[in-house]
C-alpha cells in the first residue's frame, strides 16, 4: 500500500502467465507455442521494413491488416479490430463491452476457462458469475441462459481443449440477444471451426483470434477480434482512446505475411493436429486419462501419479508442462502439443518417472 | 448508440493523432517524427530475431530492457517501466496513480499540452482542472500549488517546445508531497535536462519517456516510465492486469540496441538541435515569432498570415505541417525539425506563398 497508489491498484490481482525460462534446450511444453515457427514469408517481410520506415510512426488503424483478415474471413474491414495480442483485445472488449454496471446481470464465464477473464473483471469493475463446466468439463448452453451483461468463452475451452459444436453457438446467440457474446478462438484452427460464419447473422457476436498459436506468431504479439461493424465500432473507440498506435510497423508487415501464406498455415496446422492425436494415444497407453482436445494442448490426468509431483518431476528433467492448483483441475496437466522429437522426450521422461515411483 | 456497448464508450472523445498520409514523397513536418532513423544496430538487432525465437512468447518483463534503461540512467532495474509506446506508458500512470476519486482534488496538467491527457481523463472517469500556461507560454510553478490527485505536463511542453527548469521542478516536487508529479519527457533530449537525477529524491516523481523522438523509433513503439520502485510497482500491477506481453520480441530488441548507442544517438540529437537553430533563424527572417525551442519541431506564428491558410497551403505544395483549431494556438503552426533539405523545402514554400498572397 502506498499513498500515491489509486485506490484500484490494492484491489488487483494480476494474471500469472505461463513460465518462460530464460534457459535453453527445455523441452517448453507449458504455454502452447506452436513448434514450428511462423511461415518463412512472416521473416521476409519483418527483414522488408527499412530504418527509414521505423522512424515514422506506423499506421494507427492497421488498414492494410485489416483488409488482409477480411479477405481471408470474407467480411468487411470494418468488421475488424485489430490489437497487440489478444490479451490487449480482450482487455478492450471487457472494457468497451462488458462493463454494464448492473449487479443483477453479471457477466457470465466458464468457472474453468481462461484465466485472465477474471483478472479483467478486476481491473474494470465488473461483476461476474462463474458458471460450472458439467461433469465431462463441458459447457452447457442451458446454464448461459439467464440474466448477464455479457458471456464469454474460449472455443475450444482452455485449458479443458473441449469443443463446443457452431449449432450450439447458434443456440446460444438466438436465445442471448441483449448482451455480447464472445467467442475466445485462440485454439480454433486446430481442429474446430470458427463461428465467423455466424458474424453477419447475430450483431452480438464477436469472435477473438491470435496469432500466437496457429501463425506461431507468439512472439510478435498480434490479436484481432471479428464482428458486426457497431461492435467493432465500440472497441475502436477505447482502444483510440488508450493507445492510438498498438501495432508497430514489424508486427502488421508480419502479420500480413502470417495471413497470406495460407498453405504453410494449413499445413503446420493439420502436422499438429496429426501429433496430437499420436501423443493422446501414447499418453492413454502410459495410463492418462486425455479430455478429447480440438487444440493444439492436452488436458491429461494419471490415474495413479498426482499431477503436481509429475509437473515437478517432468521440470527436474527438463520438459515443462503447466499445472493449475485449482479446484476440480488440480489433478491434470496441460501439456502443449510440441514437434515428435519433444513429444517423444515428454513420453519417455513420464515413463521413467512411472519406473522411479513404481 | 448500441444497446450492446458498455455506458463509457458514448461518453469518449478518442485522441486524433497526426495524420499518417500513405503517399510518398511527402515532406512530413507534422508528427515529430526524427529524420535521421534509428542506430544502425538497432535494425541489426531486429534482424537478428528468429523465426524460431518468434514463435515463443517474448519475456513478459522485458528484463534485458529494463537493465539495460537502467544502467543508462544509474537506476535500479525496478526503477523502470516499459510499455507499448508512451502513450500506453501514460494511460496506464492515468489508471494507477492519478484515479483518486476525488472531486475537490483535480488531476492538474497545463490548458495546453499534449492533447491525449484529457482523453485518458474520459477514459478512466477522473476529474481534472486544464491550468493555463502564463501569456508567454510557459509553465508556472505557483499555479500548481492547490489541492489535486496528481500533476502532469510534458517538458518540454508540446506543442509549445517550453522548457521548464530542473529548479522549478525540484521547487514543485518539494511543495506538492501529497500526489504524484509527472513529467513527460518525450522531447528531453533535444536541448534540456531530465529530472532523473530527482528520482531518488522524490518519491512521487514519475519520468515518462519514449523512443520515438530522440532515438527515431516511431515505427517500433516503445516507451517508458522512471521512478521509485513503489510506483513502477503500481504500474506493473495495472499492466499484468491488462497485458502480459505489451513488447514483442523485435520490439524489446530494437530498443536495447538503440540505448546501448550512445554515441549515434549524441550526434543525431546534437544535428538536431543545431538544424533547429538554422530553422528557427530562417522563420524568424519570414516575420514568424517563434516560441524557444528545446524540442525537435518548433511552434511559430506568423505576424501576418493565418495558421489554418499557411498549413493548407504548405499542405497543397506536399509539405505537413500540424494545426490545431484551439483557443490561444490557433494562430500557430507545430513545425518538426527535418532534415536541412526538408526545412528548405519549408521555407521555400513559405516563400512562394507570401509572394502569392503579398
Amino acid at each position: 500500500m502506498n499513498k500515491y497508489w489509486s485506490p484500484l491498484v490494492n484491489k488487483l490481482t494480476p494474471y500469472v502467465p505461463g513460465e518462460q525460462p530464460k534457459l535453453d534446450k527445455l523441452v517448453k511444453l507449458n504455454t502452447n507455442e506452436n513448434p514450428y515457427g511462423p511461415s518463412p514469408k512472416v521473416l521476409e517481410a519483418i527483414k522488408e521494413v527499412t530504418a527509414d520506415s521505423l522512424r515514422l510512426y506506423p499506421d494507427p488503424n492497421s488498414d492494410r491488416l485489416k483488409q488482409t483478415i477480411a479477405n481471408y474471413y470474407n467480411l468487411e474491414a470494418n468488421q475488424v479490430f485489430v490489437g497487440n495480442g489478444s490479451d490487449e483485445v480482450l482487455a478492450i472488449v471487457f472494457q468497451a463491452l462488458f462493463k454494464h454496471d448492473d449487479e443483477q446481470r453479471p457477466l457470465l464465464f466458464p468457472d474453468i476457462s481462461y484465466s485472465f477473464y477474471p483478472v479483467y473483471c478486476g481491473l474494470y469493475d465488473i461483476h461476474y458469475t462463474a458458471i460450472e463446466l458439467d461433469e465431462l468439463f463441458q459447457i452447457k448452453v442451458k446454464s448461459y441462459l439467464r440474466p448477464n451483461s455479457g458471456i464469454i468463452f474460449a472455443n475450444p475451452n482452455a485449458p479443458t481443449g473441449i469443443l463446443l459444436s457452431l449449432e450450439d453457438i447458434a443456440e446460444l446467440l438466438e436465445a442471448n440477444t441483449e448482451s455480447v457474446v464472445v467467442i475466445d478462438e485462440a485454439y480454433i484452427d486446430f481442429g474446430g471451426e470458427t463461428a465467423v460464419a455466424l458474424v453477419n447473422q447475430f450483431p452480438n457476436l464477436l469472435i477473438v483470434q491470435t496469432l500466437s498459436k496457429s501463425r506461431s506468431l507468439a512472439g510478435l504479439r498480434v490479436g484481432l477480434a471479428l464482428g458486426n461493424a457497431e461492435l467493432i465500432e465500440a472497441l475502436e473507440r477505447v482502444k483510440n482512446s488508450f493507445n492510438s498506435y498498438p501495432l508497430d510497423r514489424l508486427a502488421q508487415a508480419g502479420a500480413i505475411a502470417a495471413f497470406e501464406d495460407v498453405e504453410y498455415f494449413n499445413e503446420t496446422c493439420q502436422t499438429i493436429i496429426e501429433d496430437r492425436e499420436s501423443l493422446v494415444a501414447a499418453l492413454e497407453q502410459l495410463q492418462f486419462r486425455v479430455l478429447p482436445s480440438a487444440a493444439n494442448f492436452v488436458f491429461a490426468r494419471h490415474t495413479k501419479l498426482d499431477a503436481e509431483l509429475l509437473a515437478t518431476k517432468l521440470r527436474n528433467r527438463g520438459i515443462i508442462v503447466r499445472y493449475f492448483n485449482k479446484a476440480r483441475i488440480n489433478q491434470f496437466l496441460r501439456i502443449t502439443v510440441g514437434t515428435l522429437e519433444q513429444n517423444q522426450q515428454l513420453i519417455d521422461g513420464i515413463i521413467e518417472i512411472m519406473q522411479e515411483t513404481e
